[in-house]
């Protein structure tokens, strides 16, 4: 099975554990002994990475947000596991910011079981799948019109059949939400997530940003969610190593696509018209959470998941106007168009 | 098949035609002329009904928000059918207050015909079933967090077997939902409600008083949206025109259990902190209605449907924030306890 807690370190070694600890934004859900102990395994390697990016994402915002203190709660599971969310409300620069990790194990629920069916072969022992599963998501919502909201996610899950085989996959992305188009603003987070793609395939960028705006798709408005970014699912080959290479690069883009856009408009004048445009596109946003997104529908129809966290993702306002219709060549409508159709900024 | 245009009336008959219409929101969907022929059957009536319904409740907010107007919209399904949307927003009195009507026929989707044999035996002809669904729809979300919102909904659908029999139902529900409780409100409600229904068989309330909190439940957070009303589906017996004598009393009992508390608390003061939880219970009605509601569910999935009539029964703003809690004994933690644990308001 997976995740179970095993062994004790030594001396030394629980020494080096202290120190990679000490910069995260809690003690690791497998606890650090455990971490060092798998830090050769593909687990022990995630967790690591997941954990070493909620610290540098929330260091980050909060350094912008004049040294704003993150409010951190760990969780368990009493099923196995459990989490650490990191939520910044109300800041001076952010309206709501959460960086949410978690680490879950034990049996996948017989509706978890039908679901996963239905993408992939697998074969069960009397109905029980043992699995593990772990990611960083997060979701921030800044106060300014003009600095756009940016959503990220990066799990890795682990399956094991009854017998004995493990399979293994890697999902995740980052995507952008602007309220306002901004061209330069769109290259630049389209770029940094190209070049760290790049590094691994140039086929990579370009298949994972049309899965982008394919998902963030918001059926019923004929609208995407924002102007995408990268997403993947099952991403299983060529090599754990080297899915994981990639998986690490995504998420060392995450500071340097997203940060300086917030710097650059953080202080950008606004009015109250360009305020209510934000409120109502924050609306599609819950629109999109609450009925599509795989994730959100997933951990509301789980039992024993932390609902806190998983709605972490709303903003923390919202608006809706009925037959709301921005003038023709307004800046909204400018936005409206790219949503309707999605451009390629990088060539 | 049903709801096809046929026949024309004699002058004398149009005249009348034209004096009922006088009273309503906007011409009927299926015409004066088609629902004066129409008066003798159930469709006909029906129409007759939500019409008044939405003309009656419309007049009766708009005198209480100093006579604002209702924007009307009207709107044809290529498919065959239409609607009238009354919309108020930004009132006095009322933050978003839309009171819908639709007539809709043609052939039931593939996805609808499959959604609706899980429920019922149907006979389909080369997946083909004829269907005609109609009713009036309402949502109001007053400024004030000591006035409730409220919710309607009356429906009657009538679906054509491959052999030519019918099969006909009606459905329906009233249900309030309070920011603050207020006791003496929720029993003037409820027992409203209860008159209605009591006129026709006093096993109904208590019946769909408990249909209503289970279904207004909002699963992940182990709350209801509301204080409940009554709520019923699928009802087909004893017979047609006993179930139409009922629903005529449910929608009578709409005004007078729900105008007189608008009255009542409209220019009641309250404080910034009040209208916080509003806005904050706000969210979890979106929650529900995006996550769980049949009716906005099956709207957002069927193709040809007018998004802006089924989203209308969102708030025009709303809140979120991680990790709230009222304080033990205050006014929002004594709505929360009803809400987790529903309360008996009539015996």
């Amino acid at each position: 099975t997976s995740c179970p807690p095993t062994g004790g370190p030594g001396a030394a070694a629980e020494e080096e554990v202290r120190r990679l600890c000490q910069g995260f934004m809690a003690p690791p859900v497998s606890g650090p002994q455990e971490l060092w102990r798998r830090r050769r395994d593909m687990r022990g390697r995630m967790e690591l990475l997941i954990m070493e990016t909620q610290a540098e994402v929330c260091r980050a915002l909060a350094a912008l947000d004049r040294g704003a203190a993150f409010a951190v709660n760990t969780w368990e599971r009493k099923e196995g596991g459990g989490g650490i969310s990191c939520v910044l409300q109300d800041g001076h620069i952010f309206e709501k910011a959460g960086v949410n990790v978690s680490v879950v194990f034990g049996n996948l629920s017989a509706e978890a079981v039908q679901q996963m069916k239905s993408r992939k072969t697998l074969k069960d022992k009397d109905g029980k799948l043992p699995f593990c599963a772990m990611g960083v998501s997060s979701v921030i919502h800044p106060k300014n019109p003009h600095v756009p909201t940016v959503h990220f996610n990066y799990r890795y899950f682990e399956i094991e059949e009854a017998d004995g085989t493990k399979q293994w996959w890697f999902g995740g992305g980052t995507d952008l939400t602007p309220t306002y188009l901004n061209k330069e603003d769109a290259v630049h987070f389209h770029k940094t997530l190209k070049e760290a793609c790049d590094k691994h395939d140039p086929k990579l960028y370009p298949k994972y940003k049309k899965w982008c705006d394919d998902y963030f798709y918001i059926k019923h408005r004929g609208e995407r969610r924002g102007i995408g970014g990268i997403f993947f699912d099952d991403l299983d080959s060529p090599s754990k190593e080297e899915v994981f290479q990639f998986v690490q690069s995504c998420a060392k883009a995450i500071v340097p696509c997203y940060i300086p856009i917030v710097k650059k408009h953080c202080h950008d004048p606004f009015t109250p018209e360009e305020k209510l445009w934000q409120q109502l596109r924050r609306g599609r946003y819950v629109e999109f959470n609450l009925v599509y997104d795989r994730g959100t529908k997933f951990g509301l129809a789980t039992p024993g998941s932390r609902i806190e966290s998983i709605l972490m993702s709303l903003p923390l306002t919202a608006r809706w106007e009925y037959m709301h219709t921005p003038p023709e060549n307004s800046r909204e409508a400018e936005i409206l168009e790219v949503l309707r159709n999605p451009k390629d900024w990088v060539h």
